[in-house]
């Protein structure tokens, strides 16, 4: 067992003990399997509290199921999903959109995991063209990658070529809850209310244990969605563990304490990284990740410690993921176990 | 909320208090995710110790998961995938194959939810011919889905036709704890030891919350399947809360002991049944389900005190499952609930 | 080279003498690949004048590309296909419905190669069940599998049904002309104007070299179908060479001459081993096939002069095609020379 | 109908007269359907032939179709394709590959067409890595898209790499005589002979009417592919007439002949546009295809008189390509067309 912190991904944290004693109190007696029960019901009524009452929300499993049910629902194989380079979908899901929708991606290359208006643009050529694959979904991560954020302008001008062009707005939302915090907005507003269409709005990383939710801005979008989840392996039948979770992240404002806690240590540890002259911060620190480099020779060093990952090899950049549960001792302690392995000079 | 029990699935039962403590106890600080945890290791080398040192171990999140996992392991589109027309992965998983593999699957009509080797004979005169899809894979279920149970000599005989045909033998085992409580052997006779070659063993009929283990017989079999898993969207982030769950059900004998409670149940069941002149036992009851023939119009009126499923309309058979938690008393008050809503006459 | 007749299948034949003047006479010069060229245009308003102006017409390769084509415009893999056991789509395609779209199909067992309302009302159980695939296509054979053929009132109870449920009907036309020249119809009387919603449309067993036509009935129907053409690999380059088949094969009813040349000597064939006590016709002969069953040990004998194929090896049943250019002389011949094998008492 | 001469592209050509004879000539009688026939076996030997007595031999319908059917056979879903960013089957082929397959195809962005092992090698750091898919086959286009051409000596470095890495090496070789004829070798020795695995040659742009090869290096790699043929909707029921344009075209070096006459006004094409100083070549003129910017205003007058495509819009670069059937005064009618409609500084 290893209980040391980590700052290698904000899934290593632990189950936040309210909802862990969610599952517990509602774990007595017989429930319909398969959603059909009424603390499903509940949290679909507590989603669109937060949504909006038009939204129509599918539980899901994982985060690559989320995306999978959310774009496979949206498209089909000869339309093609336009993301950023970096996208979890198009490099972290070993394919699992081509093969369960059989299209293609279509990857951006950006500077900081954001793609804008002219980015898509450029790929809208080809519309009508037999021999080409049809841009149908726009995917974009929010909080990205990279770390970053988008505004809610930045969302509505993407969602506004999008829908002019027939086509639709897809959000991962792995880290919905950290970019809000960071906007000091509601979830509805860095997502759906700023014209996404369909968001894949994550839990796992902020405090639960499992389970995604699928969430389409209206019923028309959505009208095949329950059989796509059940084909993509993504419905689960003891359903009630999942909303359970969601009822008690979604309350009491617990999802937005637990990611600006984790936003709040990334400040940290950026504002402390960034007095040593042998460091060099990457990317704007908006979310709970912190991007770096690093001097190559003291990066295995420091990962006994403090098991974290690299980013770009070739770079020496790594990634610096704070999650619910990061101390500022955590932290502190992290800077300091650089500063002992940096050569003096470049410690301060 | 509804605590009444049912006898409508045995996962609309509750998860087994121990289960739970294990979950609840490994829930602090930091663990690698995807796998790479301590726990993951733990339970991969429990599952070797119950079904072989050979055999190689991938956790997924729940039984269609499972199933598309263990077979596309070892299948490509032009193959077939030979099974009973009432199998699981036939009926109830909304083409999850189909769609994962682009295979196609050649259902057999079954009395008793059991293929012999005679049926699989039936379609193997087609191989090497270019037109037709070429089966590779034979799946049975255990126990079946009417409730029966293979023994190992059937399952034998099976394996020997199979591998003789350079194909592969692939189990259903949602409910194998269940079989391998009927024949009062290990899980791995019921299963691998019997010539299996991969096998969805599941957990949440049985006390799980979720989770299920698909096991190869070898790891030449599985060269593909940790992949094929990420791409098939169920690789579990926080794999530590999947892996104490097999941990505890398999210590102690406690998959067993909760196998055993169900089935003795059923067999509770289908006693008092059998008493009664106007309802039909329609199958051997060899596991945890006992399927019914009763008056069409008695039926709404029990699910409403005892909800259960249809499970043929036409023949107005009802499917009547036990789990773990079943008492005698629900056995007692189901059937006087029956009794006092049947037309006396045949009320014994 | 074996130029010798054989009744294995109309398209063991060659090309059509004023088909291939047709071809020959189309090449000289550059044409606008892909489709765009007037010979396209020409064929597809010839197309239009035999199905109907709101007709939409897409030129493909081969019969299992027009089905694929066909059929995957209308579903999505979470949609099953209804079809008879002995449809080709089934049997003989490799699975090439799976694989392309992802989706299941329904096999009906039948007596004749025909299925009806019954049959495919007893699969629509399941609209609506998230576990379930969701019947969205039937698809029938005209002329059948088995040589026998759909009229048009039984046609017209079957698109009744379907299009009552919100599916589509698809026909697979690969010998719609012999069914035509069967009910002494037009080739829309035997298709769309009975309610068919798209058809494959087959020229190679009726003395074209390849190339075949998927039409639907109108253009909200075939919105997908340019993408799901190329994507399937059914877009021709020089698309001319198929198109002017299709002009010649359409023009001065050829269609219908070699059609029912090859329907009468089927019902000659049929007449002549009528006679012979040995053989039993299993099917009527409503098409160009005569199915037989003979005694076992002459087939190999027979096979050598007169190459057909064994169709149900457990019955000793073989199917006979004839095609346009089987002769008289060639019937008289092949009933002589079983009359040659055949025990004596068996013959007449 | 158009017949006079473009610049399109090499499929807007009719059939050569003596590829159309032979399929006059084979044209009587009957012949096996599918691929036994007579001539197919003369076909696959004179490819041996040319290609190495251990290849294995596949016709298909058209290029697309070659490019799936060898492809697919080496990999599986999880695998990924590496090919140049202007690939056709990047570009040109509607997701084709991402649908039979469902994997995932990496494209690199290059200068003329051409991958090198440097730009390969830069994809292969994630092997072993769960979550990314897998690298399993590089594809490269010889002739290239631009109309460059690899060496030998560049195929055998590219293959060298690939075959340490335990991948494959696939061609698309729809233009690989005129890369043959380019460099002077024989049809091998600028493929299959070069390390490649399997190669999609075609035929359609060389005079053919339709139909390719697919040609494996050896029996080992092709064990699946007669299935996967049939499943991609890629094997013709009347091959013989596939089979006899490859005799033709294979025969008195008829291939050779086709494309050098292709290649030859390629270059005269060039050297003609290379005195005009309103226009810039971009691409060395290696095959048939010349790639020229000239001014935005000239394209469409010059496209009404003889057809050509834009190839980048934005720079105004278009692709001109020549053809077998080309001649020289075809070239000088352009380029005197060319002359006319520019400002007459730039005109020499």
């Amino acid at each position: 067992m290893n209980p040391k912190k980590t700052f290698a991904s904000d899934n290593y944290a632990s189950v936040y003990p309210e909802i862990m004693e969610a599952m517990v109190h509602c774990n007595s007696g017989h429930a319909a399997a398969y959603g059909a029960d009424v603390y499903t019901q509940a949290a679909e009524k507590k989603l669109q509290e937060h949504f909006g009452s038009d939204s129509d929300v599918y539980f899901v499993l994982n985060g690559t199921g989320a995306n999978v049910v959310a774009i496979k629902t949206l498209t089909r194989s000869h339309h093609a999903v336009i993301c950023a380079q970096s996208a979890h979908l198009q490099v972290d899901e070993c394919g699992a959109l081509e093969n369960n929708i059989g299209c293609k991606l279509i990857p951006i290359a950006t500077d900081n995991g954001k793609i804008t208006v002219a980015n898509i643009a450029d790929y809208l050529g080809d519309l009508g063209d037999q021999h080409r694959v049809q841009p149908r979904v726009v995917s974009i991560t929010q909080a990205s990658e990279y770390g970053t954020v988008y505004t809610s302008t930045e969302i509505r001008d993407i969602a506004s070529l999008v829908h002019r062009q027939g086509m639709h707005l897809h959000m991962d939302g792995a880290r919905l809850a950290n970019a809000a915090a960071s906007l000091g907005c509601s979830l509805a507003e860095a997502s759906l209310a700023a014209g996404v269409d369909v968001l894949s709005f994550g839990g796992t990383k902020n405090g639960m244990m499992y389970g995604e939710a699928v969430i389409f801005a209206n019923k028309k979008l959505s009208a095949d969605a329950k059989y796509i989840r059940k084909q993509a392996t993504q419905l689960a039948a003891k359903m009630r563990f999942i909303a359970v979770q969601f009822l008690a992240l979604l309350s009491d404002d617990l999802w937005r304490k637990n990611a600006q806690r984790a936003n709040q240590m990334a400040q940290l540890l950026m504002q402390e990284l960034r007095l040593l002259s042998a460091v060099k911060i990457t990317q704007k620190v908006q979310a709970n990740g912190v991007f770096v480099i690093m001097p190559k020779e003291i990066i295995p060093v420091l990962q006994q410690q403090f098991p974290f990952y690299v980013w770009d090899e070739k770079k020496s950049e790594v990634r610096l993921m704070c999650s619910y549960d990061t101390t500022e001792q955590d932290v502190v302690r992290f800077v300091a176990a650089m500063q002992a392995v940096l050569p003096n000079a470049y410690a301060y």
